[in-house]
């Protein structure tokens, strides 16, 4: 798949907002990585390194590339080579945060029930 | 990995409320099966497998099981065979309305400029 959206190739399997949101971003990873963005102060790619949650280097590559692509994300030494860039959130990015908040909202109401250590994060 | 969140070898990656949400539903498909109850009245596997995204029947099978076992959507005929279930939202399932609408106001904002056939699902 194309990982390109500003470009002709790129996979939208319909019309639908929700699925073209998804198309993007329907993975375990790039919204935790607006997550750190948001919440934790995170800004480099070690620092991403540092979550919890473990990313691998190719998948954090891959989606840092993909959040910039998307204008969703831009890096702050946009010269620099890929293990010292550091990132920021763009206005877009900065709007996910209401959803990111009704995701959290909705798992700490009826996930917690499966997984009691669970603590707000955004 | 374990399948069933309600039981012992679930692989929670952390406590984030974020990330917990995302281990059971951050994939293209889980979101849209709740979008189509929502939204489109669907309840059959076969209504479901209409959908403009076609999702295939493996993948389908998949979710349907997991968003049964997470008690987002719960069967309405629990003795039928697979291919003639009915499904319907639970009120948890419900409640993922408002975050399916904020990530649909975000994607027409922001990646509307990608895909100008994008249009409002929810």
């Amino acid at each position: 798949m194309n990982l390109e959206p500003g470009t002709q190739g790129f996979d939208w399997r319909s019309q639908c907002s929700i699925a073209s949101c998804l198309d993007v971003m329907g993975d375990k990873w790039s919204l935790l990585i607006v997550r750190d963005l948001i919440s934790h102060g995170t800004r480099t790619y070690s620092e991403f390194r540092e979550s919890p949650e473990h990313v691998s280097t190719n998948i954090l590559a891959d989606r840092l590339r993909l959040l910039t692509a998307l204008g969703i994300i831009e890096r702050t030494n946009p010269e620099g080579v890929a293990r010292n860039n550091a990132y920021r959130l763009t206005p877009s990015g900065l709007e996910l945060r209401p959803a990111l908040e009704e995701l959290g909202r909705w798992s700490q109401k009826h996930l917690k029930q499966y997984h009691p250590e669970m603590v707000k994060s955004v």
